[in-house]
């Protein structure tokens, strides 16, 4: 039902490129695991991995249990033999490099709808596209034809460009399923249900009653092996051109016509599109030892933080400032979006309670839920107010409320052909186009010290307008 | 610091009438005792207590100490001894009826400040207060004399205005506190400062927003001793008139002007002058059985259900029907106070939740708190939606969140000369003006099976309007 009526009916190819890579084993192998588990995947369906290592299929079924059972991927459920049995009847591997000619002709014999998943790094595109074309592997006739590619599509809106010119030269915009894993997660997608199914916040969600908004995703972690590869990124371009700027979309975009692909990206383009960049309000960090970690350049100067100021130029959010951050080894880890509204008129509660007004936050990480920071009565025999939060949290009864991994759920999505919770290359450019000025205005960061909030920088940035970074709380959402 | 300046200098003399009676020991005396438990009697206090029965000073601490350990009595504290010793030195036990002119010149002994906590029959008022004034014990000189009576105040708005006039005839308003013990409710005085210290529902709460407004006070369990007293007034008097337009009251009045005794009884007044009593929209209810209860009349037609339609008469509100009941039998035991929302105008997410609106939920009792009913995503790959709760519930942590006795914090107020959570002449009047036609239109109720949410009539009532009562949800805020 998941599924839609293509369960039974049509034979489904999804292939893996890069089937023994990090994405593969940290991400799809568990993810196919638990769709087998949880009978979503197709009757018909057939899984195809691509790697150069030669293996026999034998020893392709034994690479899959011991990924699945492997410490390091942190697997939480038992591997179930049955269910593992059947995974295995679908396991197809093929051995080839890229441009292996070899390797398409033997992918010509799985007939039926297919699904490339291209795990590999964007170099190999252009030869795997070719190839895939020169065979007839990307036409559509009776089958469908998708592709899934990880995010970051570039590295600024020259490369994305490029690299979108590139998928559409081969495959419709409307093959192409560009993922970032954000946009799968439980909490993100739900912040549209609980604005547009609900009618109590929205009608405030607006300039006339709001001070600003703050976007935070702050770990108290460093890069850890991710070394290498994030030294050449940095936190900007790692998440904020993709997660923080989803989050920011999610939460401001204006009601979409419907809740289906084109009405809800089109939303979220207007946002990305009304974004202003204020380089000259932009604060770059970088934690002390980070040169230290490995694989890191001695004299790095990659920023492991930042923050930024924008405003959004539309006449909802006329003059509401947003602030977005970003950073590791920070005081704690938390993700989260806080609507932050105007104080109360009304004086008849003046005390000490000045500092806090009343807050909307959607709490990605931890301690996932909607919560709203009011003041309350604080029990007893004075009036005395105190905050207090009206929670709506998630996974409060395990047993009833699964929460599927956003891998899994931008695959079940592919396989049924729902692009909602997808990026198109719009969007992509679009948040490049915002990020880059940000990124080119970069120069050295600011030191901070591990466990901090980050740099003092960040503070003054939002301190001098008066404001101040909250604190994320742990009160709320406790399990 | 609770007591404020009194604390220490004044002699405080708290004077019981009908100390032997039910109040006392089921209200007062363990009130009394937490207390002294947490030192909230003032140390030069007194505490008098006066009923015909001869007792020895050692008699009286040991009927204290009696009550307190009694089994039907609850106290759900153990009793210490330090404690129990220290409240004794403040006992003092007089013999004597209420028209005992003895009586009274022993009461000229204890000098200070006075309250007159009158446990009685309202039949002994007028005796009490001759023999108070003849002993000029009813005068204020530079000590205060303070008078608590109970609810109810008089049966319809006749005997209420002449106990008024009576009680206006020794004191002045100031100095009378008409105790209900609901308006000491944490759960109803937090309503307050839910609405005003916050500024994101008060807004909305008005007739743009709000389809209609549901007042409940059920209870699963019949009259049980209470038969004899609860025979002669029914439900309409014995809860409607005081605690749900306290209720009602507490969640539909402006804004007062400050958090202080005129300006919020004030505003409790206004909604009690505007509402619109419709006798035909009025419904009478008896459980199966009630005439088998103990002390019950055999063919009584009192009730002990209703239901009945109410409009206020302001701009605010104007169409927003507001429907109240109360009953005993019931299926479940809530009282709650239900702000139901207008349907989301965006039909986004159409489907099957079409009666299932916002609503926000004042729950004195049980499982207290404020919660707000949303629509979220159901966790899993479709978006379906499903009913939760954002909630703020009390007692959640039991070692910082006491909430003390309602009887606890009127005691307390009384002290310190506070007014705000107490009734005016004025109020108690326009309740009963309220009351009084509903109460006339009374005819032969209709019978309800015990364990049911009410006679069928209360359905219709409601239904008459394309509405339904909403089923005190259980789901949230449970410890």
């Amino acid at each position: 039902m998941v599924l839609g009526k293509m369960d039974k009916t049509n034979k489904l190819n999804l292939i893996i490129f890069g089937i023994t890579g990090n994405l593969a084993q940290i991400k799809l192998i568990p993810v196919l695991y638990d769709m087998a588990e949880k009978g979503l995947l197709p009757e018909n369906m057939t899984i195809v991995g691509i790697a150069r290592k030669p293996m026999t299929q034998s020893q392709f079924q034994d690479y899959f249990y011991e990924v699945l059972t492997s410490e390091n991927i942190h697997h939480k459920h038992e591997i179930k033999k049955d269910i593992f049995e059947k995974l295995c009847q679908k396991l197809h591997y093929l051995a080839g490099s890229a441009d292996d000619p070899k390797l398409y002709e033997q992918l010509k014999k799985y007939s039926g709808n297919k699904i490339y998943y291209l795990a590999t790094y964007p170099e190999l595109y252009k030869s795997i596209f070719d190839h895939l074309q020169k065979n007839g592997l990307n036409i559509q006739n009776h089958d469908w034809v998708r592709l899934m590619v990880e995010k970051p599509i570039g590295y600024d809106l020259k490369s994305a460009h490029e690299i979108n010119t590139l998928l559409l030269q081969y495959f419709s915009e409307d093959q192409i399923y560009r993922l970032d894993h954000y946009l799968g997660k439980e909490t993100l997608q739900n912040i549209l249900s609980f604005r547009f199914a609900n009618d109590i916040f929205e009608p405030l969600i607006n300039a006339s009653f709001i001070d600003h908004i703050q976007i935070t995703a702050l770990e108290d972690f460093g890069v850890g092996k991710r070394g290498g590869y994030y030294d050449l990124v940095g936190a900007l371009k790692d998440v904020g051109q993709n997660h923080q700027l989803q989050m920011l979309a999610f939460s401001i975009m204006d009601v979409p016509d419907e809740l289906a692909s084109r009405a809800v990206s089109k939303e979220r383009l207007k946002v990305l599109k009304s974004l202003v960049p204020l380089p000259e309000k932009t604060v770059f960090g970088q934690y002390e030892g980070y040169q230290k970690e490995e694989n890191v350049n001695l004299s790095s100067q990659t920023d492991t933080f930042y923050a930024f100021k924008t405003f959004i130029n539309n006449d909802r959010f006329q003059d509401v400032p947003i602030y977005v951050r970003a950073g590791k080894k920070a005081k704690q880890t938390a993700t989260e979006i806080s609507i932050v509204f105007k104080n109360p008129l009304n004086k008849l509660f003046s005390v000490d309670c000045e500092d806090e007004p009343n807050v909307l936050i959607y709490r990605i990480q931890p301690n996932e839920g909607i919560v709203f920071k009011i003041l309350t009565k604080k029990p007893g025999h004075q009036i005395k107010l105190e905050p207090e939060y009206m929670q709506y949290c998630y996974k409060v009864d395990p047993h009833t409320h699964y929460i599927p991994d956003p891998y899994e759920r931008l695959l079940v999505d592919t396989i049924r052909g729902d692009q909602t919770f997808f990026n198109t290359a719009e969007e992509v450019e679009a948040q490049w186009a915002f990020i880059d000025p940000l990124a080119n205005a970069r120069s050295k960061p600011s030191i901070y010290q591990p466990g901090s909030w980050g740099p003092k920088e960040a503070d003054e940035l939002i301190e001098a307008d008066g404001r101040m970074w909250l604190e994320p709380s742990m009160a709320f959402c406790r399990i």
